[in-house]
């Protein structure tokens, strides 16, 4: 899968993925009363009004990037009927030709971590038939409990072809709280370096012998923030076969500068993702002149922008 | 919430929460074949004998206990009729008076962290109406990402008046990978302390002004696996004012006396929590006598032997 997320860059020049991230009052109130009118103020509503809304922005950028990144919290919130969102949403993005990155950052023990991983990227079975109910094609996972809370995650994805994305270094202004912290060395006179060097040790690992062999990547990724160039700098040496998912670009305050060493020289090895500035472009004083009627098209200029910015430092 | 949880700890006389933790191939066979009879062997069969093996255990036990934990991993493995399965078992325990754990271990940032903390223990609003999609007392949570991914829970929780159990230290065999790694301390001198600990004086400091007043116990909780008894130990005198949920008694090795630690003087401070251990006791040679037909029977026995034993080391 992860020579197919390649592939996909390389055909569309765009190490881009755009989040679909449900905010109900970012949604043009044109598609909430249409759908309000129909469903009423109820999580069936917001729901209809979520699969409305990402319809019509994958309808207008599905050409334009390998993959689409559903962050699963946001589609949660609305129960029942905002997951039955999230999967027409995948559903619809794979039908038109987008790989899927679900954003679920689950992490658990044994047999619940392989639960997850059979919802998310594998199969259940029942009786004698099998289903997929998630069906991502990658997902992220968190990694505190440990190597043998990732393993079910990393069977589940061998034997699906599908992909992992380890959070690492997150994106967000606390993350290094406990990410960066300085671990003792083991002999007790080495260096110090911090936790999420150790992470990273061990995410290379894990991957070392699921690596695709006309890339040289592995199927399990690292989730590396842009927030923190230095730091992603710093892993993109220490995991050379480590394909990144970069959340932070945009929004949350990183430039295409910061995260132009995150890429190999190659210009692969990295996928830079933006959600609300994409999606809710409409809203932003560069792209108003779009009005909400055509929130759609504001969104595909927002992302050709940003195709554009990260080309510029490739 | 957490004085309600010590008041029905003191009402049973059973600091004990039974997870509810659905493994297909372990439900009778009798109650597969009426649900798939009903359903089909589809994702609504499964969730049909989920919900049925679930609802026959909850009226045999939910006099005896305080609460519930069902774990969303084993029911968002059957997609959305599983995870419908996971809000009618809650729904169910509620109204046979249980609390509701909520074990999800989600952790993300800001708004995402706030969308989950919506979905399990707030509120969401669409249009003029709210809605509390799956409405547990308490949830577990993940806190790798640091202290802004944990904010938004511990602002949802004190406005519902709900809990969290934080992840510090896990029961699973490689538990230790990360959180028992030693930490340089701060002034390079100090003594090196493990990354658990950090977490634990954390998740302390996070519930310090969330304390009820009747019991001295914070809202904010702690997991603390059953099956590293010295660390727990410690743990408890760190934490004085943490109530902790200790997973990993039963299948998965703790013992009665690696738990009596992790209360206080008092009897109180900890839930001890088993899933497999008493759900699928009819399979345990202990209570096969009671055969399939009688599951929910050997349920109770396999529950109250657990009381019993935790209460012969308080």
């Amino acid at each position: 899968m992860i020579d197919t997320l390649i592939n996909r860059i390389k055909h569309t020049h765009a190490p881009v993925v755009c989040g679909l991230d449900p905010v109900l009052g970012s949604i043009p109130a044109h598609i909430r009363a249409d759908a309000y009118g129909a469903y009423g103020e109820s999580l069936a509503g917001a729901a209809e009004a979520i699969w409305q809304f990402n319809k019509a922005i994958i309808d207008h950028i599905y050409d334009l990037i390998p993959a689409i990144k559903p962050q699963i919290a946001m589609y949660e919130q609305y129960g029942i009927e905002g997951l039955i969102a999230f999967q027409k949403t995948c559903a619809y993005g794979k039908e038109k030709g987008l790989l899927i990155i679900g954003d679920i950052k689950r992490g658990d023990i044994g047999s619940t971590a392989a639960a997850y991983a059979a919802a998310h990227l594998g199969q259940v079975q029942v009786g004698d038939k099998v289903f997929s109910p998630f069906a991502a094609d990658f997902i992220t996972v968190n990694p505190y409990l440990g190597s043998d809370s990732m393993e079910p995650f990393i069977t589940a994805a061998k034997a699906a072809n599908k992909g992992l994305f380890v959070l690492v270094k997150t994106s967000n202004p606390g993350s290094g709280e406990f990410q960066d912290r300085l671990l003792m060395p083991a002999d007790a006179v080495g260096p110090a370096r911090p936790l999420y060097e150790l992470v990273a040790e061990r995410v290379a690992a894990w991957g070392a012998d699921f690596v695709a062999p006309a890339s040289g990547y592995s199927h399990v990724g690292a989730v590396v923030g842009a927030t923190y160039p230095e730091q992603g700098e710093r892993l993109r040496t220490l995991m050379p076969q480590t394909f990144f998912l970069v959340p932070g670009y945009g929004a949350q305050g990183g430039r295409a500068a910061d995260v132009a060493h995150l890429f190999d020289e190659d210009g692969l090895g990295a996928l830079i993702s933006s959600s609300r500035g994409i999606t809710y472009a409409y809203q932003d004083k560069n792209y108003t002149r779009y009005g909400s009627a055509a929130f759609a098209d504001a969104a595909r200029a927002a992302l050709l922008d940003m195709i554009e910015d990260i080309a510029g430092v490739l």
